[in-house]
């Protein structure tokens, strides 16, 4: 392939509206095109490597007795009604109605196609396990997509259903597929990606991992405890406070405290630590509306994943009206109105002398203490960890937060969908059970772009050979000079037909621009002809993170190149 | 892969709702999964059927300088504003909103996302030509899905987009084209496909082609002419009536018909031929549900597409109401509402003495000469071409009708959508200009089910190699037969080993369930290892298609293997 052929185009300027590097140098570098929110075009370099990423995943995939399939992307809505989803699952789920006016959807995942595929064939015990895989376009009507692919509403997804007659079967499994996920990454080029501790979130089932690539750009934050190994996502990581040499019970007192209503002015006023609080937060549950107050220390946040799941249900920002009894700004555990419930967060526990509101316009309490002035609560984990906080598995103050992107995910998840589907098999003794499942998730276009966020220089995407969209750039400085153009000519041929896949620059413009173009495209390998390379007999070989800078004897460069090529995959060879 | 492993059930009955052979194979041999209406999911033979055409597909692509890319399955409404078809196509085409309102479609061809994607690049003269192609998942909401694959509403398609600055250089990338996809056709196994000129219908443009594979199951009506080659699909032959010997003409008389209102009763009734009456065909247009009135000789049949092109504007049965004036039944040329369009077909040309209806309830006339009665008309081309018509191209009346499935076509698109959405290059000279382009569609689960259409017999699909799901199917007969199994097992592994696709049965079944399965599957390559076998020292190589069946020795089955998947994947080298 000719640069000069090549569709799209490359340009310097950082497009105003890309936040992230990755999202820019694919914007800059001509490998997507904004098509609709959240939806792209991928032109051909993008193209070229979302292909390499899908044949390492299938590759790996098939190594752990993967089966590929195809499932649709327009689903009918029945198919949702029988796993509850059409009804549980938010707007992300976009539904829609086909000439009919048949109920339908577009998989934003695929249990139930899934599900209905096997059905039928599974009924003996004999066919198990099993795993099904798919690489296919999915919809997720995101709120907010950003970040160029990272957050996107349409994409590619390589998803993966396992099917298991026991527990312990669905976990060897389990363990064979995050062992593909680890070589699948380390393939791709980003073998640093940790494997975390994940809330299930809609998808149901028990334990699941994410695979997160750290960088700041991450849009999820991760709890690392650098003494254990413990890795969780903060959604799930479990929050443990334990309140040593708290201050002594003190004398309830209500204090006038006019227009202060937030932790910061109210510590300001009472001259205390927020640590000294006794913080009030306020959701209303999806179902019914009903308020939910969560009362935690006032330096702490909430963890919506662990609140929803406690409360059995989706939760909103609360609306506090006047008709609740509720007075914004002023709540605190003593003299709320009773149709509310309230949790107590375990960080409270051990506090014997609180600053909270009194549930009346501008007035607080201090010397609040819970048991005394309020009653004997059950505490429930429902703080997000913080960083320096305790490590819920070696016990030490450890843990550090840091951000990530998932660019995986994996799943048990159990009989949720063989219950509400009716995936029955027919066991030795002819007694019927539901099928035991797992599931299996990477983003395709997001994995090629997170690997640029963490690959990449001021000029481009450092693209690993594996998954790079060429092994080799040719350049021809000088196309104008006849001998170095009849050079890279014959150098051009020389590596196609030696079985290196080559983007040749051919053009007549300045070094500085084809370099710069060069970089964009990321390609591992560059080799420069030059008229005064040529006059050397040689010509410059490098590589894109400049690890490698040498001049090499024309007789020589195929090999040299070769040779080069071969190293640079091997470094991903597992 | 082991049979006993393969996700998927093979069984003897034909499904009660397959109509079409292809359709109950790949149902009753685990290919296919009906999900909805014209939606499936593919099991994985089905799968890997489709990846192998898929990679042919991109190889032929590659050849003519085609470029990958990926273009959206959901797409905003706006890009359909432009080229306009968001209002001028029908209900096929899917229409949604977003979770904020936002208009969208699902994409059923791409020529808008194609040239949306290429706007900016295209800007110069330099960058032409250029084609761009993706392999992706398309929803066309059909009234009426059928044949399993053949008519679905979901399908993956390979699409492809040239960019030309000349009619010329279009016409020479669209003969490359027409070569590269009858090199597909052949590669696929099914070289008998045949280009025919096609009515281009809703895509716009003038030249177009459709690949046909020729049965009798096909729902496409192709007129060919075997004496000098012509071909076309029936929507876009022209029809060439030649009335020689007509009889005189006659007085004009009106004859009462009570309740004689068909062509059949007609000519029971006034004793004359069907090609004696001027016939009268009634439609109205979707745009203003106009009334428009053919009139043809009355043996021979509207062709709509013809007629669409004619009245520019898309056309539906109509409704006659008693207010309109028009007498159904008894309609004819003379007397007619004025408010009436009315096309004479050339079919009339030259007869002297029609019978036809007196617009009067209960009457026709007979002895109509249409000038002399009507008053002169011009002529137009609306009428279907008939088996043993005369062909337009050599003149002889040797037209023959077939049927015929399309498995891909080529449109010469022109002007059309650079022209709405505004795709605009600059010359040499400095001067604008609309591109010129043209495009290129294969689907490909239609061509999986079509190559099964004319390749099975009546026990299953006889895969051609280059796109079988597996090369060579091992049968292990007696598989309790501790040495039957092990030299099967053995030579599993060294078919593998030798790089070989094997599908391997060591279930414990019966020959006839063994061998019933393995002729759904369709591999074209078939070892069987047996005690019987194996006492005589050999095994059996046989081929799907009867052609190769023979006892060779074991240590020399794994060269003949070899030697056979080789020859048979010479068949189809091109």
């Amino acid at each position: 392939m000719k640069t000069r052929n090549l569709v799209g185009d490359r340009f310097k300027e950082r497009p105003a509206d890309c936040v992230i590097d990755s999202h820019a140098m694919m914007v800059k570098g001509g490998y997507i095109k904004y098509v609709a929110n959240g939806i792209y075009s991928l032109f051909p370099p993008a193209k070229r490597i979302t292909k390499k990423i899908e044949n390492i995943i299938r590759e790996e995939m098939d190594r752990i007795d993967g089966q590929e399939v195809l499932l649709p992307v327009a689903l009918p809505a029945t198919l949702w009604d029988e796993s509850g989803r059409y009804e549980s699952v938010g707007d992300e789920l976009l539904r829609f109605s086909d000439r009919n006016k048949s109920r339908m959807v577009l998989g934003m995942t695929h249990e139930e196609a899934a599900v209905q595929l096997v059905r039928d064939f599974a009924q003996s015990y004999a066919r198990y396990p099993f795993m099904i895989y798919q690489i296919q376009t999915k919809f997720r009507d995101e709120a907010r997509p950003r970040a160029g692919l990272i957050r996107v509403r349409e994409f590619t997804m390589k998803d993966a259903y396992s099917f298991h007659t026991s527990q312990e079967d669905l976990e060897a499994y389990y363990a064979r597929c995050y062992e593909a996920y680890n070589r699948i990454f380390a393939r791709c080029g980003i073998p640093e990606t940790v494997a975390v501790v994940s809330d299930s979130g809609m998808m149901g089932g028990n334990i699941s991992h994410e695979y997160m690539l750290l960088t700041p750009c991450g849009e999820d934050s991760i709890a690392i405890c650098p003494e254990c190994g413990y890795k969780a996502n903060m959604e799930a990581a479990k929050s443990i406070i334990v309140n040593e040499n708290a201050a002594p019970a003190e004398e309830l007192v209500k204090v006038e405290t006019p227009h202060v209503s937030t932790i910061e002015d109210l510590c300001g006023f009472m001259k205390c630590r927020p640590e000294d609080t006794c913080k009030a937060v306020v959701y209303a549950k999806n179902s019914d509306d009903k308020i939910v107050i969560i009362f935690i220390r006032g330096d702490l946040d909430v963890n919506e994943a662990k609140l929803k799941k406690i409360v059995k249900d989706n939760i909103h920002a609360a609306v506090i009206t006047e008709e609740s009894g509720i007075v914004a700004g002023f709540i605190g555990p003593k003299g709320l109105p009773s149709n509310v419930e309230v949790i107590f967060d375990a960080s409270l526990k051990g506090l014997n002398s609180l600053v909270t509101g009194a549930n009346e316009k501008d007035h607080h309490f201090k010397g609040f203490n819970i048991e005394r002035d309020y009653g004997s609560v059950e505490y429930a984990d429902v703080a997000k960890i913080v960083d320096g906080g305790i490590c819920p598995e070696c016990g030490k103050k450890s843990i550090k937060i840091s951000r990530g992107i998932e660019v995986g995910n994996i799943f048990q998840l159990g009989t949720k969908y063989s219950k509400s589907m009716n995936l029955t098999y027919t066991d030795e003794k002819g007694e019927s059970h539901y099928a035991i499942m797992g599931c299996y998730g990477i983003g395709v276009g997001r994995l090629a772009a997170s690997v640029a966020e963490v690959r990449h220089d001021d000029y481009g995407p450092i693209w690993p050979i594996t998954i790079a969209p060429w092994e080799v750039q040719l350049c021809c400085v000088r196309a104008d000079d006849a001998a170095a153009k009849a050079a890279a000519d014959k150098l051009y041929d020389d590596l196609q037909n030696a079985g290196l896949e080559v983007i040749y620059d051919d053009r007549d413009v300045r070094p500085g621009s084809m370099f710069a173009d060069a970089d964009l495209l990321g390609v591992p390998v560059r080799v420069i002809v030059s008229p005064r390379n040529l006059a050397e007999g040689v010509a410059e070989v490098v590589t894109r993170d400049k690890s490698v800078s040498k001049k090499v004897s024309m007789d020589n460069v195929l090999e040299e190149v070769k040779a080069l090529v071969k190293e640079l995959y091997a470094k991903y060879s597992i």
